[in-house]
């Protein structure tokens, strides 16, 4: 399976997990031409909106570029909701984390599996917190 | 121009009008293989949700199968948003209805220029009702 199909997957297998609590939750179309800043899924209930940027990884380690961090705080305070990003370690769960608890390397952010298990939220805390 | 293409434009064009008025709004993916309801687009400010099935046409009449606007229905209800269809016809202006304006043909639901024209919301409308 391609690294493409298994990050489609991954989401998917996301969004699963959301409707299954009864949130609703979709993936987005890409910015495409737009350019507009976009997550990669918005998940709601009654209460709260999440606006996820995600990824999976099979290092120790996954990257966000400060640009995608800056277009998903943007995309946030406009949408009125609460920015995370989650990260799906090679089988391991999905964990979240908030932009405050990323670290910024210069030109990037960087998340490794120890900081994922230190400050990352499991699905649960994620949608209960 | 194909079909599919005059509809991306003009979901992006709608995107765009949003975003102009400080809304954040994106595209959906589709349901892809989730088979989860699905809405066109979702929009938010701090204040409200606005979840969407939007359509264009160069007919007068546009339908909306009833399994369509149910899945609307059943998004924003977990969501917490509110439903709409929008509609654009050949060289008009894009135009909202709430799903109780909405008129049953038995298996569709129906918008004709005229019932457009008489119970639907402009999008200044729409983003100030």
């Amino acid at each position: 399976m391609s690294t493409k199909s298994r990050g489609s997957n991954a989401e998917r297998n996301l969004i699963h997990k959301f409707w299954e609590k009864n949130w609703a939750a979709m993936r987005s179309a890409g910015s495409g031409s737009n350019h507009y800043p976009c997550p990669d899924i918005v998940a709601s209930n009654n209460l709260r909106k999440l606006v996820l940027e995600v990824k999976l990884t099979t290092e120790d380690k996954k990257y966000f570029m400060d640009k995608e961090i800056e277009e998903l705080q943007e995309f946030a305070n406009l949408f009125g909701g609460e920015p995370y990003v989650g990260i799906k370690f090679f089988r391991k769960d999905w964990v979240f984390l908030t932009l405050e608890d990323l670290e910024s390397s210069g030109k990037h952010f960087v998340v490794t599996t120890e900081i994922a298990q230190r400050r990352g939220l499991s699905f649960e805390d994620l949608i209960n917190c």
